[in-house]
């Protein structure tokens, strides 16, 4: 069982009088945090807000570009092309720039937000133009992509990424993530026991089966109503079961060395 | 007579299937582009054509943030708060960032679009906060104002400031520059003549009498029908007097020596 | 002191992802309700739940135009042309009119939100154009204006006016409201006697006067936390002074025959 | 060959500072037009201009939904659940008929625009949905729909349907269309052949095979550039031919009864 992982939490997803999440409390819970920008939520505001709170917190800063679907919250498909793809990245990756650069934050990571994680994960051109696009950037910045076969190809080209498991969201039997339209609140224990399957290599699918997950960083959603609970109690079995949580960056070192 | 001057070019203001303005031409004629940011004008594959335009001429790059009116082309006076403002800043030159990143240009100047322009020169707070907003990026990051009084003020502070001049609009007795809803073609020889007046050291109101302006940079509004023929009779006219054009930091380390 | 009056409430202000308000138990609360319709706030499916919502209480529907500001939810001033304005006015409310149409529910009344109220009630060109665009459509079609001098004018000139009053906002001496960037919760107990003064013909302001205001409707805003204990209040205070609360156009009938 | 048929043009494509098509040229010359209704495409103002443009030139006016996506001009697929398929005909054909009630002009059909057409096409249930949501309206208002199976599925259920050919769009051997992303000129005179074509009955295919088509109303694209020569060629040899152009409540008269 691995004894290193990083926590991740999608955040910012407040929208002008719209307020969504609990992020002055789950962002100290957690060791890297996904930033919405402005596309699917997320306004210049409550970007500056989420920054803020990831700098006073310690928590790794990362973009968590969307599909230009406000009113669907960015779940709903869109069939972008690579390129567009690839620009929908940089385009809100700088977003979140320039509050970082503003406030002495550096960013660490990218990873696609809802329909445009899914789109990522289906379409193997788009996955490439994603993780070109983040590695145009610098070779430095990871991009974060389900723990599967796009993963593993991304990195043998040589790129930076984070293999990533869900803590709070069920697998099928082909080890796809079911993404819910509107997340509802999940049993902490529960999310707590399959974060330390998933240390141990398996996740278990709603037939009932174990899939093989190998994974860097493990996510809890933070428009799911009781997010806090269920990171909380995530942290307290990992240290009962003496795992440590660390951001993505130290944990890449560890487990590629 | 000055010798030495740059000259700025408002561009990448097409979006999605409409374009506009002659950016192919425009760019290699002038030392600065002011990109727009996708608030105003500007979609992410614009902005990347645009660096990529800016990269190929030589020209130094900026961020030409604008209000959040797509429909009226940020025409359209909107109350922003100087927070806002400064925010709007930061997140339309960091997504201009990133693809300035990705293609290995750097991101020189930052000037407000428009109505953004116009709230900066009349609110002194949303002025500072603007100001301040750029210089928190880095101190090298240079803002582009109108030649006045609010530049001057922003200058005395210590920040970088470019004071900018207008080739193609009108000045009122006061000094204060007249903004058409909608640019129409201008005479190009009276625009490079405006051009050389403005290095003189004065410009003529409507009104007959004539202002006095400092300026480091010119500017020609690449929305205008025949913004190319405009540049071209600035640079033929600049040839003749002996005058320089080079971008804003050169203009500034002379200027201001 | 008047004995018939129309009750009414902004409400539908929920987009996508995001919910606000409580009008599922404020809907039955109002005899008038005022719905979002997609540039401040509100979404088609959300405009459909309003619509329906309407007709299963037996309020009348009206639409509630903003100024096309997500992010300010409608709350910054945007400087629109009278016709723009007017525009603005017939496009939202025949977005709102689509769901009505398909519901069997007619819409009674349109009344501009927030900065757009503001716009219309400094503006008399903007006030004029948003009337005549109103009347155009149906000369059964209620225009709501604050209750003064702008409201007055526009009955004079023959169109169909309802003078609103605000239990839940404070006026100051000139009789004008004092707008909140984000509503707070209220005494509904001072709303209610607010309610009650404003049928006695004054309503008193910031500065401790009293300025007179001849109201037709009185309004609760939907996205003040504690609305529908505000309405719940209000309720039970006109029933203890025997005032009657029915739809503008009953009350308008009544009050200028 | 029938004698008898609609011509329509997809129109009012501009968008705030943006132009698109020659409506004003384009309009005349056709016999019912598709307006954009904001969402792809066309802004308040430039809808207005669309019914004063249909009302002038007694063309028969129809709503042309799209797709929220307005940097896309509504050509990205985008997967819309059918509910949300109706509420966006909906508030659409609302927003268009606010100002078709302003100046006095009735809207007699639905076409849904880009990879909204496509997606109703492809999506029983979206088509379905769509077709309920217009005859939800009024049994009087038609919906635009293309040729083929699922055209003749709802007008089955009893539902008003205009039945769909293309005079500028190539076809595939199942009889489907070949969107372009950016429509380019195309030959008038080819279209013409095209249009005579499908009025007796049948279209060439890309792979120079014939498949059968059944048309009520022949389609021009507004933002094809030389559309008012498309228009005006097919205008001639319907002329010659002997075919009468009217709009498509009348042909459905007379082709159904």
């Amino acid at each position: 069982m691995k004894t290193l992982i990083d926590l991740n939490a999608d955040a910012g997803e407040s929208f002008g009088r719209w307020r969504l999440g609990h992020d002055e409390a789950l962002l100290p819970l957690v060791s890297s945090v996904n930033v919405a920008c402005g596309w699917h939520a997320g306004d210049p505001a409550t970007m500056r807000r989420s920054v803020e709170l990831a700098k006073t917190s310690g928590t790794a800063l990362g973009a968590h570009p969307g599909l230009p679907d406000l009113a669907g919250f960015g779940r709903r498909a869109l069939a972008l092309s690579p390129r567009e793809a690839a620009d929908a990245c940089l385009y809100q990756y700088g977003a979140l720039r320039g509050f970082a650069d503003a406030l002495g934050v550096g960013v660490t990571h990218v990873k696609p937000h809802g329909a445009f994680y899914g789109l990522t994960m289906r379409d193997p051109a788009v996955a490439d133009a994603v993780a070109d696009a983040v590695a145009s950037v610098s070779t430095d910045l990871v991009v974060v992509l389900l723990a599967g076969p796009t993963a593993d190809r991304i990195a043998k080209r040589g790129l930076r990424v984070a293999r990533e498991a869900f803590a709070d969201l069920e697998y099928d039997e082909n080890g796809d993530i079911i993404i819910e339209p509107e997340p509802r609140p999940k049993d902490p224990r529960a999310c707590a026991e399959q974060a330390v399957a998933i240390l141990g290599g398996t996740v278990r699918t709603t037939a009932g089966t174990r899939v093989a997950v190998d994974a860097d960083t493990i996510c809890v959603h933070g428009d799911r109503p009781n997010a806090v609970e269920i990171a909380t109690a995530i942290r307290e079995r990992f240290a009962d079961e003496g795992v440590t949580i660390a951001p993505m960056h130290d944990v890449l070192s560890a487990h590629r060395s």
